[in-house]
């Protein structure tokens, strides 16, 4: 509560996707308020303590080049860090980082605060105000008016969240905290239709009741990273996790609860998150696996409580405890609560434009599980877009679009609101045509031009960025151009045991070799005195290489997304067996079978059919 | 969840209360298992964010000289520490921490987990099972059962708790937690009876928006004392509280919101808490007051909210903020969220034993607001006194009675059994007819061999307790026998301004003086020479001059307190004009006015009637 009561913007929310659109609002300039039912739980992990992952990493990454918080907050807490995929390409790599539950809270909360726009208010909303189909502000249940050019919903689990345990249903938000109630029922008079899903969390368990030497050891990253381009620094002290497998007997005991699951007896109508199924989804669905990986996650730093990650259940508590004390460790197991599912509402996201805004009502944005969507990275990406347009709403300013070559959450939204999402949208790279490109390594130079474009990214952190990339082009121009002699060059390549070459070559040709790295080549005398000279970091020699390593493949890869583009409107026979085509995706095969789209246009536009199926399908079809 | 679902102890709330319970039971030895409704917010501070105070803070250190944790906690996360009435002699020192609330709450949890036969459950309790007129455990909101031979239950404001904002009105437990339902029917239906009480909070600011050159800055003791007798650290780095004034204008604004408060409406039926008064309350309980005192007070160290003790108030949000408004330094204010009052179930504590367990039912004990107490303090000193009699209880071991003469844990209990309370109860020095031994220097002197002897007082522990007491007598001694040079000891009392002695005498009769203290003799050779060689420390020194000053006043005391018993069946005569014993408490003159109690002793059992009343009444009796 303010002396007046008007904002640019107000955002509803303070979890990913809340906080995220709260800052960008607010440090854009935009008076900004932000709603929460408990400042005790801002920026609260509702499910696991980790950020980031397989594509979901690469989100952080873009969001912190945007000049979000996400990745400062995650590097601030971080217990262990990871890059996934590190055996593949660089294309492929992914940071992953485990935080102190705790910690990553409280340092959200400090962050926000930090911001001189940035407003707070305690309260539940429970009402949209709107004026000639524009937002004009919020009620709260404290009966507080407050009036914003914008608004952003950020409701997560909340809208009339309903929690289940076996067969007992109670209202909440999450465990422990009330539902929040009013504003379905506003949208629904606005005339936006709503539906119903369903996410769900595993039990967390006292780690003193475990027997970690039955468990296999995952520790750190020797060298780890991080997820921000700022000068946060990498974890130290990283703690480990630790691996476990369910077994026939495991699931053989969840299978006595399943008379009582609300999922099998239709209790839930909410439909989950097909790619983050519950322990007794994935026994149902792979009757024929003998085991399901379990990760055993440490909460924090200070704390004995350990997150079960891959057993989410909402089967009956006593069944959730026979099955788990069956796993060799947990034979003591100790709950500090079981897992649940919660169903909440959510907005078809196809309501929305690319800005995030809704089609309806002009000044309204929605970001995060209100749009269909699961995870906190998809939370946060949309929310920092929805706080950058709502900033640009309050402003009269062009609104942003991240295009689908730009950046995942550039995918991520173009395929909310285009192909809409019957079940919780999750991130993954086969979604990107583009992935070749959308790396983790390179999303400030994607991105940080757009953040500092719109006035997100600083005007230092701007120069360093220009810097860093004019001496990773000046290093790519300099090897471009480098012909080796032959003698050098060939005793590199006999120490890497790559074939020698015959004649004088280009460096550059050199480096398509898989088996070759530039880094092989730094002691040779030109290269180091170019690095010294220029002062080249590794993160900038990296660049480099990477950038003239995956050049073909990034044209290639362009080209080829064009290509599917100008096939839109090529007719697929009715008769095409899906099935057969082993390639394709589960999904894609169930969904392509059931809607049997007329051209690969309109296949590309199904929710879960992503362009590698199309691309899949084409190849099929013969072209 | 365990494997077993038996249990020696339970305890249902994770408070103050709840806490010294659970972890005093669990250190005694007992399998105990804690239950709350949320894992998150274990040991909120649900009100200001400070420990101790007059009367208050000797209990924490009688919790502390026991064997408690709130002693601990509170050193561990204080932000600012004075000791209060320093400039009165030491009988009435009290010392007061700010803590760090989110610190605060984090400390508990950490060490609760460190208790190796401590359990925890998230979940609500909604059942108490009964056997035979004996507890044997509780039932959950998720259908567990869990058994136990004694149970403590702690439910804070939770029972049915309404919260209030002008005639606006939720469930809820704390503002953004649920409230907890079935307990109440439950004991109900065993025959208990209930009341309704009522408590409020003032809002939150953000610190951002104050001017604090406009206030007069309190800071921290120049060197901080602590409360815990174990070896905690004092608070560095303190940091400053403010002091701002109401004013008529402010006084003013609030009654424009009176026709829509809650209290003066009659939407609130439970009675508030008398010496934590709402400011609407007070501005209408002290007319002629131009003004109250607000202290502002930091919530951490990495926060910018403030509390506003002194403006707790469920008047209208608007009124609230209008009025807070028009104080120098608030113009500009910001709310992060208003103040609430909130109503909940309590049970009259005489239905207890002195122990704490319940006349009704074997192997329950109640702790806390549940028992119809006020306050951080008197909770904690309860739920340590049901912890270990939950403890004995379940091992079929003599439960302990801590008395009137022993602490202020054992005033606040005899108070509540014996009289009952009809408003929330709360601590002060008054209340105790023993007050110039219940120091806080000597809780240990007083409480510790009792923590030692039920086993949660640890050996080594006892045995330097034991070695500070021996070292303190023998220094008594010492000084009691020493008589100085009659140079020597006028010397020193000419420096201090005293009379000089006219022959030898002892040490002991002149340091009755006022003027004098042990210190000023410190360079005395011989008593220098004592010191070192028994290598005294402060403590030890003052322990022994604090001793030494007060054996008159408190063999005086312990006599009124004898005589007073005495005088039990003296007759006040029934015309007898309350109103014109000016040194009676307002409390006094009121409750004594109502009930015209026909002896001394049924006086001495109205609720809120003090020793000190008594002790006016017999003086104006002329006894």
């Amino acid at each position: 509560m303010v002396r007046d009561n008007h904002f640019d913007v107000i955002v509803v929310g303070a979890g990913h996707a809340g906080n995220e659109a709260a800052a960008a609002a607010a440090k854009m300039g935009s008076k900004t308020l932000l709603i929460t039912m408990n400042m005790q739980v801002i920026g609260q992990m509702s499910c696991n303590p980790a950020m980031g992952g397989i594509a979901k990493g690469q989100i952080i990454r873009e969001i912190d080049a945007l000049g979000g918080l996400s990745g400062i907050v995650t590097d601030k807490t971080t217990i262990q860090f990871r890059m996934l995929n590190r055996s593949k390409g660089p294309a492929m790599w992914s940071p992953r980082a485990q935080n102190d539950r705790m910690a990553f809270a409280a340092e959200w909360r400090y962050q926000l605060e930090q911001i001189p726009n940035l407003y707070f208010f305690q309260d539940m909303v429970v009402d949209v105000l709107v004026k000639d189909d524009r937002v004009v502000g919020v009620k709260t249940n404290l009966n507080q008016t407050f009036y914003a050019k914008s608004v952003v919903l950020t409701s997560g689990t909340f809208l009339n969240g309903v929690i289940h345990v076996g067969l007992n249903k109670y209202g909440g938000g999450r465990m422990g905290e009330s539902a929040a109630r009013g504003i379905t029922e506003a949208l629904k008079k606005l005339g936006f239709e709503h539906g119903r899903m369903k996410t769900g969390t595993p039990p967390r368990i006292d780690g003193r009741s475990l027997d970690f030497s039955k468990f296999e050891r995952q520790d750190g990253d020797e060298n780890p990273g991080k997820f921000s381009f700022t000068d946060t620094e990498p974890v130290k002290n990283q703690m480990p996790c630790y691996i476990a497998y369910t077994s026939p007997e495991v699931h053989d005991t969840l299978k006595l609860g399943f008379d009582q699951s609300p999922m099998f007896t239709g209790h839930i109508t909410g439909v989950g998150p097909r790619y983050c199924p519950s322990i007794e989804d994935k026994i149902n669905r792979f009757a024929h696996r003998e085991r399901h990986q379990l990760f055993i996650e440490p909460e924090g730093r200070n704390t004995v409580e350990m997150y079960i990650n891959g057993f989410s259940t909402s089967l009956p508590a006593e069944i959730q405890y026979n099955a788990l004390t069956k796993i060799p460790g947990f034979e003591n197991a100790r709950f500090f609560r079981p897992g649940y599912a919660i169903e909440y509402d959510y907005f078809p996201p196809t309501q929305l434009y690319h800005t995030l805004e809704t089609k309806l009502i002009s000044g309204l944005f929605f970001a995060g599980q209100i749009n269909g969507t699961t995870g906190y990275e998809e939370a946060a990406g949309q929310g920092i877009v929805a706080g950058i347009n709502a900033h640009q709403h309050a402003h009269n300013l062009e609104k942003i679009v991240i295009r689908r070559d730009q950046a995942y959450i550039g995918v991520l939204i173009d395929d909310l609101i285009t192909k809409g999402t019957e079940e919780p949208y999750r991130m993954f790279t086969s979604r990107s045509e583009f992935r070749m490109h959308l790396r983790q390594d390179n999303a400030d130079e994607r991105l940080t031009p757009v953040g500092y474009q719109i006035g997100l990214i600083p005007e230092q952190r701007y120069q360093s960025f220009k810097e860093k990339y004019q001496k990773r082009d000046s290093f790519i121009e300099f090897i471009s151009n480098l012909s080796l002699d032959l003698y050098v060059l060939n005793s590199v390549l006999e120490s890497k045991n790559s074939v020698p070459a015959k004649q004088k070559v280009k460096l550059k040709s050199i480096l398509t070799r898989p088996e070759i790295s530039l880094k092989d080549f730094y002691d040779v005398h030109e290269i180091k005195e170019f690095i010294h000279i220029n002062e080249l970091n590794e993160e900038i020699c990296d660049s480099a290489e990477i950038q003239i390593k995956y050049e073909g493949y990034i044209a290639k890869e362009k080209e080829i997304a064009e290509k599917m583009l100008k096939l839109e409107h090529l007719e697929i026979p009715q008769t095409f067996d899906y099935n057969s085509v082993h390639s394709l995706s589960a999904e894609a095969k169930e969904k392509l079978t059931a809607i049997k789209p007329k051209t690969i246009g309109q296949a590309s536009r199904i929710s879960g059919i992503n362009p590698s199926d199309i691309n899949i399908l084409l190849i099929y079809m013969g072209r």
